[in-house]
């Protein structure tokens, strides 16, 4: 059998077991998730041994500090694994509620009820721990899951996705509900994304290009993130100790994350008692400042200049760009161009341009006075997330659960005809 | 300009007409709409006058009767295009509305909001009328909609598209908020299909051709109606008189339409009775009906085999398959192999294979007891429909106005930052 031909027959697999998993009660995918948990607890010796492979290996091939903190699977990082598989038994199973229901004039009963989406592919990165968050929660909502990890971590995903079809199969897990793609070979990625018919939707979690690689090739739906350039707007009517507060907390907190700020904007009202401010203030933090030429013309100290390219870059690091802004507009342009439609917040008293800018940019989620660090499953209270979409279509923002799954129609008659 | 660029200059205008048109007010789209109905309505010499030059076009080129069919815009049509645009007025408005809301323990507000999708692109075949309803049903929901209809309807579709512009235009319709493809080019087809960024989904309406040749050059989600593989199952539970009425309704009261039946399973312990019962009487209604062995070995007239192709063909016409299944679930897996994932009927009275047979068939909706011929948007309620999804993502079966509207999430806080 070719890769291609190992891929249809993958793809066959999962959407049988799919049908089955969708006959499982909640209780049942409960008892299931407990015994994967169970199972991982009683290999932790086993799964570090694995990882300290891929640890070996990537020692060897060079990654950076980064990315081998990443693969590491330490007893912290087990617990939270585990913890994480039994916080998804606790919550709440969509499927099979009813999103609505009613009654046409001709007496027909309609109920628009969630149901799994069927098949699911994850393509991801080095983090291994993404082999059984991803998976549990795909199980929850009784979707096969199709998984694609790090050819890095591949060791740490194998005996992951082992443990976790033996623990489930103790309780009635379906075979191949849970199926890992064991080759490294990238044209994997690219026959999983064409598998139409066979699986309904891709999720891929990681960086851009991976994004990027999944897009081109995709015939198969796909539920992107592609990065996190997010912006916090002070307005003329801000409270400045709010405000820097809220940028403290947006760029400093964790400045590697999708969720934290790139850009800042200032209304120019605001701008000559503010910037210097800020500026002061970022720096002691040990944020490295980017400034436009009015930015710059506030300040005593020199500033790198932003250029064109800095207001769309994710800098994942603690470097931040400032522009100061003729009015509320224009920074609603600047988010709605250069943004990546993920996490926008506005620091304003005003409530007029706090409905201007809710109204009119155009992200996934929007802040009033709040910081962007709060879009995230955990934060929003859906107990867990499997990944934040910056797309429109489906699902935008943290994806939770109820994300996972879509619905159909059951229509219920006496023999009812059209007319 | 090449098309290349000509497509991305339609796309940056939509981009901006969309961000005018989620500003304005329910009362404002219904007078824009209303506007839009008045000016078809002092046009319609006009409109008739260019839907002429199509016709005889049609004619020239040698359009079959059911092409031509589809293509005149007769007074009636007209009626009810006019009539179907002011339906629309009275539809509640979506976007705006909160899917939900609730507050955090560090009080937060966070709100589930409808808002437009922003840019849609409907491609579509002969049918001159869908320039107007698709047209309003984007409107209606402050999406900027680019149409692209089939060529031998170009003079018809011009000449909408323009007194729809002009129309809104007297009030206040932005500018390039509706945009026709004036080139009859398919290369405009996939230029529109690429405009990821600018384009945010394209709604293909069509036969399955068109369908292919949209989701081959997709890089803007696409939500699809391949085709209607609709079955009616007779368990062996069914009340047959009811069984007889349901299929005459799914067979014969249209059967051009996506929503009618393709294929009749019947369960074996009813077949003696029922099957020489049902043959005889779709003979005299004029079905063409092709069985398979167990079908062909109870009647005594001699009948063709359906072969496997039949299984998964559209006929849209007055031809049936037949099949006898030995039980429900091969009955559910046949639906589910070679149906279309749209609209699928038990006809039975026993409670438990009418809960087994909605769950487990895999489609947009399920029917207990009622012909299928109720896919669709009115007789659900909705009052207006873009289409029918055979996709499972974003939207499934009919789509209404809120399957036109995504969603953001707006935070409101009082400083709140992350711990």
């Amino acid at each position: 059998m070719n890769l291609h031909e190992e891929m249809i027959q993958m793809g066959d697999q999962a959407l049988k077991a799919s049908r089955e998993l969708a006959l499982l009660s909640s209780r049942k995918k409960n008892a299931i998730l407990e015994a994967m948990a169970d199972e991982l607890e009683a290999n932790r010796a086993a799964i570090q041994q694995a990882n300290q492979k891929d640890m070996e290996a990537g020692r060897k091939a060079g990654l950076n500090d980064a990315l081998l903190d990443r693969l590491e699977l330490t007893d912290k990082r087990l617990d939270g694994m585990i913890k994480g598989i039994l916080n998804v038994t606790a919550l709440e199973d969509p499927v099979g509620k009813d999103i609505s229901r009613w009654i046409r004039p001709n007496g027909i009963e309609i109920r628009k009820t969630r149901v799994p989406i069927g098949v699911i592919g994850i393509i991801y990165e080095s983090r291994p721990n993404v082999t059984a968050d991803a998976t549990v929660l795909c199980i929850k909502t009784s979707n096969a899951v199709i998984l694609r990890g790090g050819k890095e971590a591949i060791h740490s995903n194998q005996i992951l996705a082992r443990l976790l079809q033996l623990g489930g199969a103790k309780k009635g897990l379906p075979d191949y509900a849970i199926q890992l793609i064991q080759t490294t070979d990238r044209e994997a990625v690219k026959e999983l994304c064409q598998l139409e018919g066979r699986v309904d939707l891709i999720i891929p979690r990681g960086g851009e290009g991976l994004i990027r690689a999944v897009t081109d090739h995709a015939r198969v739906p796909v539920i992107k993130h592609y990065k996190g350039v997010c912006h916090v707007y002070v307005d003329e009517h801000a409270d400045p100790d709010m405000a820097e507060r809220i940028i403290e907390n947006a760029k400093c907190q964790r400045p590697g994350v999708c969720n934290a700020i790139e850009t800042l904007l200032i209304h120019e009202a605001i701008a000559p008692t503010f910037v210097p401010r800020i500026v002061d203030f970022l720096e002691r933090k040990g944020v490295k400042l980017k400034g436009d030429e009015a930015v710059r013309r506030m300040i005593l100290q020199p500033m790198e200049h932003a250029t064109e390219a800095d207001w769309e870059t994710e800098y994942l690091d603690l470097v931040l760009s400032l522009s100061v802004v003729p009015e509320i507009h224009a920074a609603i342009e600047h988010i709605n161009r250069y943004g990546s439609h993920h996490s926008d917040a506005i620091v304003s008293e005003n409530e007029a341009a706090q409905k201007t800018f809710v109204k009119e940019v155009d992200s996934a989620t929007v802040y009033i006075n709040a910081s962007t660090r709060f879009t995230d499953g955990s934060e929003f209270g859906m107990g867990a997330e499997i990944g934040i979409s910056t797309d429109k279509l489906h699902a935008r923002g943290p994806m939770g659960l109820e994300e996972l799954t879509t619905y159909k129609y059951i229509i219920t008659g006496e023999g009812q005809i059209r007319e």
